[in-house]
């Protein structure tokens, strides 16, 4: 699909020569660029759903330069989109004409200070860097995504990003102590506070993480550390059926003292398609079983314990009957090995047919209901669809994604793309669930917040974007309906 | 101090008898009163700042009437004061003649699920009433403030309530999955889902959370539930100085696992005031030292290692040097005793002399540099002022409390409030502090957001205020320079 499907603007804005070289102005020679290589890897979408225009990327390196960036576009009249890694999937950082404003130049480590387990840093800092900055002080900073080699701290913080870590330590909003922020009007938000507690008014970080660039451009965040996990054990179980997972997350939570830092779910389907296309895939049971899970406890004592522990509680979902078979990693290698499993699926799922995907969220105890239902619904709509659900069960995170079935062309089946997402967020949402758990709206989504929002709610997101940005210039056109 | 001293309206609105009328037909016979008996402990503060006045207090049973209520006061220009357990410290549920909207009859536990590690409940239900659900369903909800017997839900999201898990669990912001709120146009926003990862648009819900009733009033949420701690293990030792207290953090968050649930600091000052108004209190080291730390440290794992975890931490600290005694409670009547030192101190402090309160919060790393500094600038302020400093160290969190010098009357102190607070609150300022971590803001604070928060943030708060509250009806005067 086009973005313009999606509702997208069609005509680009005009964009009038003086505001270009004032821009260049403003960031000196090395901050743009409007060379077509150049600007190739930052106006695709790897998803695919778009490729985008713009008339130049400016790559300022400070605040003060976002700001004045931002003065002279609001002066001019003309539309800003703001860009981290360009790593997200749902075309929220993809510029239709507007003016790219890049933050990758804003790649500083301000500040790390191990007592106050507390990492101060610019927008444009790529994640993996933040993770081995803590790590060199001897901290952990837990958000882990796929991309993490390549997105950045500014796009997580404006994502919410999610990932495998959210069930012990939160998604990013729970992991950022303060913000700075370049408001629609050129003005700077100083909030880099770095307070656990600070009760001094309304929560305006708050407003600005998860907004997705409609609301400001931020350009620094201070984020929380933790000790250093210095055990990981990691298991791959079957599972006696579907219900089994919640009763695992449950047993697992407690029995390991919540240190419980990863329950992911897959299906038979799952493996076969990572070991078809992967052949360093391995399935580490013999047997066949339709359900599985990869399990990961993570202690930060150095005790020894940690494995020992997770062996004893799969003895007892064994005994219970939650587990019908199960094997923890007796080494690094074999964890990564049980790891690249998940891994192989995602990278691989695109190459067995046309992908329809859903990133849903449900109350934990509902998963197994939820995908028994929506999976009926797909084979309802498109008879023969192949439903790989798969996802973080710790934090009711299900990616719903689905594969054509054999022998119907891509194009058909992804005709029906419309129908089999209503099939599936409708019941979602009858669950009080979410079509957008962890992947945000950018422009992909925005025709679904009109119908799974309330009109109060859409309603009050309007006045806060007019609020700030009154002649709706920041990231035009995603977000909302 | 008064009310009106710290900028409050001194003259009560106009509320016109029809409005009473019709009020009383929204919440039927037992839903209001008049009655001054009934009305004493809803108007007193009990810090003692202020004695409130209301025409009338309603209790609405649910939301719906929540919302009528407003939409009559609305449609009358009267304003409203909504309020919880009134166990405020900065009298920002106190009314001034405005309707008082009591949320004590929407005390209904409405959903708990275990698997799902959520309870969903009316904002008037108590927090221990809470914390006892959870334990039912072998859950557990970890906030914990002084006042839990009393204080509600409601009040603890309106202001974002701290108190001694926070280093653990974090703030009540933390702990809320979704919220229900009566808008300030007497539409309900319905945002009680209950899922851990929803990117769908702006964060509502933490725009409410702390506003202390300015934006709206909060009746209902969905909580967050975690695996019930089986094992605590208590010690009370002695800091080599107050600098030992950050490295004692870092050691403990490691050499636990992170299971660190309280490190609360006290002076020796504070064992003494304990005593002397609390025959119950014993001192537990045998020698006297100049500070001292509360350490609490809780397993959810039932393996009986939580003490000797601790033991070993603990001997390691005193290895180093960083403590110079300490012990382990064998009991929990010994917890217990430890515990209660802490709990006498603030309960006996006032009795020690006329009190200037001071609840700040700076980078954990900061503190003893800041305890040293605001004590040397009290004493330049009011020589012989007796300054007990103690706190949530994990959380950064100082409650900086002053007793009058001995032998100055009370009246003579208080009327140097406003410099002691300056002299504090300035130093807390040059660290990036806070000078009101965890009890808000209310009246009694007012004044100190013009001076410490940017022009940039204050303005930003003000049109949030006048979008959604645009007749300025909710909690008038509080919050807001």
């Amino acid at each position: 699909m086009t973005l313009a499907e999606f509702g997208a603007p069609t005509s680009p804005p005009e964009v009038p020569s003086e505001l270009i070289s004032e821009l260049r102005t403003i960031v000196g020679d090395r901050g743009w660029t409007s060379d077509p290589a150049d600007l190739e890897p930052q106006l695709r979408d790897w998803v695919g759903y778009a490729r985008g225009a713009t008339p130049i990327m400016v790559m300022p390196k400070n605040a003060s330069e976002v700001a004045a960036v931002v003065k002279a576009c609001v002066a001019a009249g003309v539309p800003i989109v703001p860009q981290g890694g360009n790593t997200g999937s749902v075309a929220g950082a993809i510029p239709q004409g507007e003016i790219l404003v890049s933050l990758r130049r804003m790649n500083r480590i301000r500040d790390i200070d191990a007592a106050d387990y507390t990492v101060t840093v610019d927008a444009g800092v790529v994640l993996a860097e933040v993770q081995a900055a803590a790590n060199e002080v001897d901290r952990f900073f837990p958000l882990s995504i796929g991309s993490e080699g390549s997105c950045t701290i500014g796009g997580n913080v404006s994502t919410n990003a999610g990932g495998t870590a959210v069930l012990r330590y939160g998604n990013m909003r729970d992991l950022v102590l303060g913000l700075e922020v370049v408001l629609p009007d050129g003005r700077v938000w100083d909030g880099l506070r770095r307070l656990r507690k600070d009760n001094t008014g309304y929560a305006l970080k708050h407003l600005f993480m998860g907004a997705e660039g409609t609301l400001g451009i931020v350009t620094g965040a201070v984020l929380r550390l933790f000790p250093k996990p210095v055990e990981v054990a990691t298991a791959f179980v079957a599972l006696r059926d579907l219900d089994a997972s919640i009763e695992l997350l449950s047993l697992l939570r407690v029995a390991t003292g919540d240190a419980l830092s990863s329950l992911e779910v897959m299906p038979r389907i799952g493996i076969e398609i990572a070991r078809e296309f992967d052949p360093e895939v391995v399935d580490p049971l013999s047997e066949r079983h339709d359900w599985y899970a990869i399990v990961e406890v993570s202690g930060t004592k150095a005790d020894g314990q940690t494995e020992s522990t997770l062996e004893v509680a799969l003895g007892e979902a064994v005994e219970r009957g939650i587990l019908v078979d199960a094997t923890i990693a007796a080494s690094t290698m074999q964890a990564k090995s049980i790891w690249r499993i998940r891994k192989s699926l995602v990278l691989n799922l695109p190459k067995v047919g046309a992908e329809v995907k859903h990133d849903v969220a449900v109350p934990v105890s509902k998963q197994p209901e939820f995908i028994r239902r929506a999976t009926a619904a797909v084979e309802e709509t498109v008879p023969g669809t192949r439903a790989v659900a798969y996802g973080h069960f710790g934090d009711g995170n299900v990616h719903f994604n689905l594969c054509a079935p054999l022998g119907m062309d891509a194009s058909t089946f992804t005709a029906r793309a419309a129908d089999l997402h209503r099939a599936v967020y409708d019941i979602a949402a009858e669950y009080g669930g979410s079509f957008a758990a962890e992947h945000g709206i950018g422009i992909v989504k925005r025709s679904e917040m009109k119908r799974y929002r309330s009109p109060v709610e859409i309603d009050l997101m309007r006045q806060f974007k007019a609020l700030l940005d009154p002649d709706g210039l920041f990231n035009p056109g995603k977000v909302l309906p």
